[in-house]
């Protein structure tokens, strides 16, 4: 990790854009790209751009992953300073090669090297949990701390640390993957091949499938709760929460046991990793804000005494934190 | 943590020892100071000095652990290269400040400092855990890898990680501490504020605290476990231990269990760390050497496949690990 090579910039251009030294950030989904141009503070100088993809291989992908870079830059600028790309996938940073991307079903793609060529100037592939962190560390929630955890809460649950102005990779580029701490031993299944896993209790599918089984434990009580989500198949953590903002009593009992379990992860994370500032960030915290003040409460209450001073911050950047990290991780020189 | 002081160094000797540039370990316990002097690569020089200390507050201590160095320099040689002071300890490696040592009812003292001036060169201080770990990554199970956990198995449970070549310190010098991750939601407290955790299971403590509670709930079938150690109170893990190898059913279970719970730790410190290399250290791992090949199973069947791969290891170096692992860190330039 330490000796990287030397940085990906692209030459300076002679004529200049009309925002000189612009960066361009493009996360790539399973089903489509975002794209966006913004400046060396992570700020969006437009819109983002939103390009759908097949799904069907690198080759097909990877075209329409410039086609976004493409048409991000906004009309009559140069080019970017500099492209980062934010893939769901284990990555090696310093090479570009994406090793694994389950989403994609992509195994040992160059796609740094590719898009490279692609787009004619360097491009510098990230994690797209790093990338998020990366975001929240250098300009988010996260800024002017050494030591900062990034717990990223979506269908899954993820995390990046930055301990001593590091951000970390680990042996395998997976260190911070604490959506498979388990707290509850003997616990549910996960999707690894692990059980009582953190995610499947408080990630988003962790959640569904913890309602299905209230569900269908007591259909009577949760007849109101399928009845919202359309069918049993289609009942979501969304769902979950919105019925228990609505008064829902099986969503009720669903959502507090969430929060118990959610203590449990976030206190064992803080712990093990000591940051100073523990930064709740995804679509799932998003969408039920008491994450933040739970996690605040439960660290300082329920944390050995020296990781019980961690301050928590929501995330500032949002759903477009990892194309916007990938960007700025792409400006800075490697390290 | 980026940046620190220039190296404390002892300036060269002039008449120079018997053994050019061999350096002092020292660990300060609860009950005594342990001193070794070793060579660069962790070799002891000489046997091991032990130092009785009656705990009477850090004036008297620190000159117990000044003589303990002196009697441990081996007859007719110079001054050490380097001299390193291991405690069980929350300590700013950077000043020798200790912040707080429970068992010594220490805080804030600048052991280092006056240390340093007991014996007229610079000493370094280093949390015993750190030290200990250090050991095993420069010159013990770990050497030669980037990125490197050592799990702390005593009394308590601790841990280091070295991640991208580097021992993590954390916000308050406490990363690493994965004796307090939960692992069972809303289980049995902990010495720490938290409940369910690593340690309250695993720990020396912890089995014991089981091993007693198991006793109280069938007496008749806890007595040999019961007459073993001699009384409930005395009833340790290590007597689980050996009651389970002499085929006693209750210790035969709660060994088990505890074998259990260990998996369950030893994955999700894989899983957040990612190390190349897992080290299992401490007394207690020595006395059931089994929890070295559990280890490598349950990384390999239970944690997500990029952290799967770690490679399992015993410590090298056992009690006086953390002596020379102080002594190792002296004669480190600082990071």
């Amino acid at each position: 990790m330490r000796s990287r090579k030397p940085s990906a910039r692209s030459p300076r251009s002679d004529h200049g854009p009309p925002r000189a030294g612009y960066l361009l950030g493009l996360d790539l989904g399973a089903t489509k790209v975002a794209a966006i141009a913004v400046d060396g503070s992570g700020r969006p100088l437009a819109p983002p751009v939103y390009v759908r993809h097949a799904n069907d291989g690198p080759t097909s992908v990877l075209r329409r992953v410039a086609q976004a870079a493409r048409v991000s830059m906004p009309e009559g600028w140069s080019r970017p300073r500099a492209v980062g790309l934010s893939i769901a996938a284990q990555v090696d940073a310093r090479t570009g090669l994406v090793h694994f991307a389950p989403n994609l079903r992509w195994r040992r793609v160059p796609a740094g090297a590719r898009l490279a060529r692609a787009l004619g100037q360097p491009v510098r592939v990230v994690n797209d949990g790093r990338a998020g962190a990366y975001a929240e560390w250098r300009r988010g929630a996260g800024a002017g701390c050494d030591d900062v955890f990034v717990l990223m809460m979506g269908t899954g649950i993820g995390g990046s640390a930055v301990v001593g102005g590091r951000l970390l990779e680990g042996g395998t580029n997976a260190a911070g993957e604490v959506g498979h701490l388990p707290i509850v031993s003997g616990g549910r299944p996960c999707h690894c091949p692990g059980a009582g896993c953190f995610e499947a209790y408080v990630g988003g599918w962790g959640i569904a499938s913890r309602a299905r089984d209230a569900v269908r434990a007591d259909p009577v009580a949760g007849r109101a709760l399928v009845a919202r989500a359309g069918s049993l198949r289609r009942l979501s953590a969304e769902t979950v929460f919105a019925a228990d903002r609505a008064g829902d009593p099986v969503a009720h009992r669903l959502v507090r046991e969430t929060e118990r379990y959610f203590r449990d992860g976030v206190v064992g994370v803080a712990n093990a990793f000591n940051p100073s500032r523990f930064v709740i960030a995804g679509g799932l915290a998003a969408g039920h804000p008491a994450f933040v003040r739970i996690a605040a409460r439960s660290i300082r209450d329920r944390c050995q005494p020296p990781a019980a001073r961690a301050i928590v911050r929501p995330a500032r950047f949002g759903p477009l934190a990892p194309a916007i990290g990938a960007a700025l991780y792409a400006a800075t020189p490697s390290r």
